[in-house]
């Protein structure tokens, strides 16, 4: 009796989780749809393993459905925390489906591994010879590469804020505060923004096309650049356009439209013409952006390579790395020492938050900037008080701490992963740089095998699990998955 | 008429430091004596050099002391600030004398490279074949560690506690208390400590000579031991006697001394038998060595090596990073990927705060780690709030905010140095890990030249100029410099 009641308890209390993962799977199920029918129109083998990945997906979404179907979706902040990692566990494991049935030369982990980076649009890549898998299968690294970034947004638009995930209470407030003044409903923003998303998708798709790509080109890589993702439709990634400068520009362009606020882009729309323009986050971002591209631009020329080419290859490859989308078009590692050491350090930065980008994004070093200034005031001005603002609001303690933790998380999480990856074998830099682009879901790391002419194939297993881990540990900002990791999650 | 009250305002502001500094300079002046005794015993040729060093030392000494002799010593926060930055530049200057003039083989870039290295107890050398050195030399090089070893003692429990540098008001609390409580005066805790810290030396001098140590290399790495310093007599640093475990176990316990708490030896002495185990800061340090040391024995074993020797080797060189010390008796970057990141680690971590290491220090930590269960909790309870205690102390804003800050600064330092190394052309892991072991002021860093078997000799004399920044950087724990560096200090 006693346990007929727990176990009902417990039904209960995951029911709504599961249905709403049901949803999910089934959108997932029906963009398995297009490149089946693709694959189809192709007459290509590969149609089979999309066919039976989709029937499996929708099984798994129908069985979840009925068993729920007549629960209430309430979440409380546990579940929602429960729900969100599990969203993109379960995605991430059900996207590599396609792979595991279709492509019997890769192994199980290498398809995972696959899926995982593209879903947490980290863009790091096990296949070797792209170019020569079917249209179906690059199409599907691309929608699922898509399908990540908006739920990226999604994420830190809606959840993160609300569940206070390292200082990102900051857009809480504000993004309260213009549902309440400028929209009616969350759905609204949710709609206003994917619109906006599938809108500079097709930009992107069209500008790519006129540029010189082939279609399946264009659509691809506007849906990896839109996504900060960073597959590409050949082994030499974005590479394959070096002599096409203008495809460059543009990719630059549109990374940099996938790293922007996306709340930003529905107030410009609603009129407010400055909206991204007043907005600190942004102004930061350009900024780092224009001193870097600058530096790495004048030291590229000073070492001999022509002035335009170097601009071109430098704000494409910063861009691509402080965006976290992870695209090359040139072995920058080859660059020199400085360029190496400053590569690796834009591993770390990321976007804005509420893109689609990672990294420990760019208000997390302004925050950390004001309190390293505010630190050097008190210690000059023992008496004095100091309350700074970020975009206007006064940065409570409430929101440095969370800042100041998810930075030593961050840290810690990279650290941790380079630690465990060393001990599989891997050299110093490998290990490092191979940690800090899983957990800042950024692409391409550093060293011979993992740098930006290089691919993550020759790794052994076990260090792709555990970069699996960490793409996923630095997509759900990493405090949402320790929560669940402790005694005191659980015991309330 | 003004411009005269302003000179004489100037000098009357400048006054009570330059005549602090006249006395440090004495100071440094009579320990300059001993190896020119020594020399002149031997009639070795650098018995000039001594001579004139200590005349140009003692000149400048005086001088200050005639100019200020009628001001009385009274510092403001802002004079110690200054105070403090200049005394480990001028000392680190004035000690580096007795190389240029007595060794002409070295550049001026090399012998202060070498002082600074000495007084700030970093421990990386340019010198090879020291085993030819002239007993004088090795003397100085020791006295020059030994003198910065009890200077970052007081720094650490009378002024920097004072000044509030990074969180270091934490021990500023406890060091009041006990000086009202246990002793009278702070000459007297001044006085206690001085006589442990030369008790400690002269009992290292004794064991290790008893070990199996000529006089002179007894003294010598006596000193360099209490001090944390880590200069050798001999290019195998402590390999030279790696045949003589007991001088490793012997050094793994000295270097430890100095990296503890020196109030707590003098609590214990005075009867608290407890005061050193009930410590936080010990019982973390310890606890860390411990795991440490066990992980990486069982992983040397694992590899073959025999368990004695790999307990032995592994102890003395992680006491040896941990404490910031930097003797190597082995080239522990051999010892595979894993040891290799875990040794990076290693040099950022650093021992006890008023001890003579350096690093971020061990409290830094603890007090992080507590600030990120804080946040988890917070998390999980949002309406909770919770108010942590280290040391029974509770965690006020203002010390997690001074930790904080110092732990962005320093890692920013690290930052900026490693680049500013790799734009003189050095490799990722040569410019990262010689900007961390500078700025935590280890000794050696990593890779085939600056690493455990290496040497700094053969980098560019302006990445040396850098480090020595960096080194000066770390010793005054960063922020002491920074303050220094910002309009808003010199406007007030």
């Amino acid at each position: 009796m006693a346990d007929t009641r727990r176990v009902t308890d417990t039904l209960r209390r995951w029911a709504p989780i599961l249905k709403v993962l049901a949803v999910l799977w089934l959108v997932l199920a029906i963009f398995m749809a297009i490149p089946l029918l693709v694959l189809i129109v192709e007459s290509e083998p590969d149609a089979l393993a999309f066919g039976l990945s989709i029937a499996i997906v929708l099984a798994a979404a129908t069985l979840s459905w009925i068993v729920t179907w007549r629960i209430p979706v309430s979440l409380k902040p546990w579940q929602m925390f429960v729900l969100t990692t599990l969203s993109w566990v379960t995605i991430s494991s059900f996207a590599s489906l396609p792979l595991v049935l279709g492509a019997p030369q890769l192994s199980l982990t290498n398809a995972v591994f696959e899926s995982v980076s593209a879903i947490t649009t980290t863009g790091s890549t096990i296949l070797v010879h792209i170019e020569d898998l079917s249209d179906g299968l690059k199409l599907w690294r691309g929608i699922m590469q898509w399908l990540g970034g908006i739920g990226i947004i999604v994420m830190g638009i809606a959840i993160l804020p609300f569940l206070k995930v390292g200082g990102m209470r900051l857009f809480h407030t504000e993004s309260s505060d213009w549902s309440d003044k400028v929209m009616p409903r969350t759905g609204g923003i949710a709609k206003a923004t994917l619109s906006i998303y599938c809108g500079f998708t097709l930009l992107a798709a069209m500008a790519y096309y006129l540029g010189g790509m082939s279609p399946l080109d264009a659509v691809v890589h506007a849906m990896t650049s839109l996504a900060t993702g960073g597959f590409a439709n050949s082994d030499a990634s974005f590479g394959a356009y070096a002599e096409q400068p203008q495809l460059l520009w543009m990719g630059s362009l549109f990374m940099l439209c996938g790293a922007l606020p996306f709340v930003l882009y529905i107030r410009f729309l609603r009129g407010s013409r400055m909206a991204l323009l007043r907005d600190q986050q942004v102004q930061g971002l350009l900024l780092l952006l224009l001193l870097v591209i600058l530096a790495l631009t004048i030291w590229r020329v000073s070492q001999g390579t022509p002035a335009f080419t170097s601009l071109t290859q430098v704000t494409f490859n910063v861009v691509s790395v402080v965006t976290t989308t992870g695209y090359a078009s040139d072995d920058y590692s080859a660059w020199g020492a400085t360029a190496y050491v400053a590569f690796f350090y834009l591993t770390f930065v990321g976007g804005c938050s509420g893109s689609t980008s990672g990294g420990m994004k760019i208000f997390r070093f302004q925050v950390a900037m004001l309190l390293l200034r505010d630190q050097l005031r008190y210690l000059i001005h023992a008496s004095g008080v100091f309350v700074s603002r970020y975009n206007n609001q006064p940065l409570t303690d409430d929101i440095t701490r969370g800042v100041v933790a998810f930075s030593f998380f961050f840290f810690l999480t990279v650290a941790g992963l380079a630690l465990g990856l060393s001990l599989l074998g891997l050299d110093f830099t490998t290990a490092l740089s191979g940690a800090a682009t899983a957990v800042a879901n950024v692409g391409p790391g550093l060293g011979e095998t993992i740098g930006p002419a290089g691919n993550f194939a020759p790794l052994p297993d076990a260090a792709k699990w555990l970069l699996c881990v960490g793409m996923l540990m630095g997509r759900l900002e990493i405090l949402t998955v320790l929560v669940l990791l402790t005694p005191m999650f659980w015991r309330q």
